[in-house]
């Protein structure tokens, strides 16, 4: 089972709307089960940084399947020193949720441009509405 | 002047519906005139390592402002040898286009996934109605 | 809203006389608000690794549009392990500053070679002289 | 003996003048004996992508410490497979040029921006002026 492309866009407009509604300005990144590229968009006013740091939010809680803010606590617990840098570079505080259904790793979903705690909270809204618009 | 977030969604809709129309399953990305990532959508299907593809098509027809396949004849013609390994992998084949509006560039769109000329085409039919629909 | 070449020049040089006035050695980079680079001098006994540095912190400032050392305060309060390694390599310590007029993003300088409040410090010489000089 | 940082101002002025006589738009790379950065000018409306290929090219001319034209042509003739990725990217075609006084390598010069001809030429002609002028 994968994420369609459809489903993919509704994960990128949904993400959109709740940061406009947050007057919020974010990147959106949205990967497969593979941790490879979906579907990504820059909003008008985003940092241009927040680019790659969403889809390494987005690859991150694929690769070690869970958010990336739990992710990063147990970097800084287990003092796993070069982690951050592995695979081409992680990021490791919030704003990237695994994408799961029904126990089922899909993809992941990260967003950039906000506080983490902001980012985190738009990931989640996007996530929410994935599988009961169907 | 820049592309909106609202221009972006449109290129990238306007493309899937063209491959969609033509049979064919695509990547594409669009990126703003410095070359940095603006939207990017893999339709179902699409092959995998087209993701990065349409990416360097989208930043190639930025950086030399010219279509990737005008852009891959003078390579060849001129023998430019190392030219495509450059600004971290260019793509010298038909599928990238410039995007300009009353003679200025405003970013790149990047289609890969069929042949050179069928990405060409699409990238081609999102860039028509760009302009039109506003 | 671009900078021009001139205005390049401007502040290479600025930045070169407010370092020999300080009698320090620096390097010197000045990037586009696209992060993409527009300048750059090494000073005659600069560190040779200034010179990534300087770059580094230009653009990080273009890419956060913020003074290098305010990110720095971010990514530490925030733990925001990973982000220094995101878009290919930032700096987060003082020396890189936005270049801003009327509001709006032109680019970014950053300077490396001094202490961080040193290349702060030459950097804001730099650009205090820039829309003066025209 | 090193390029002084006063050499290089003048090599990146001279480039540009060069360029500017003959209504071209460039970039200008100049690099010393260890390959490493020392200065760098993108002219107004200079492509964006050819501040990657200046430098490669200012490289390229001390890494093999010749003239990035014969280099490509040694390539072609010995079929060097790969050499051209090597070094984190050459560039094998006009434009780059050694910088030798009294038969030491001083350092190297970039140009990209207009045919390979023309870029060497430019190149050149910044090379002409420079021990004249002291």
């Amino acid at each position: 089972m994968t994420l369609t492309s459809q489903q993919v866009r509704q994960l990128l407009d949904q993400a959109v709307a709740s940061a406009t509604q947050m007057e919020l300005q974010v990147c959106v990144a949205v990967v497969d089960s593979g941790a490879n590229p979906l579907g990504f968009l820059r909003m008008d006013e985003a940092f241009l940084g927040s680019s790659d740091v969403a889809q390494r939010k987005a690859r991150t809680a694929v690769l070690f399947r869970c958010p990336t803010d739990a992710f990063g606590k147990v970097i800084e617990q287990e003092k796993l020193l070069g982690m951050s840098g592995s695979n081409q570079g992680l990021c490791a505080f919030g704003g990237g949720l695994p994408i799961l259904h029904n126990g089922q790793l899909l993809g992941g979903i990260g967003i950039s441009g906000a506080t983490a705690e902001q980012d985190q909270q738009i990931a989640a809204a996007a996530l929410a509405t994935l599988f009961q618009r169907q």
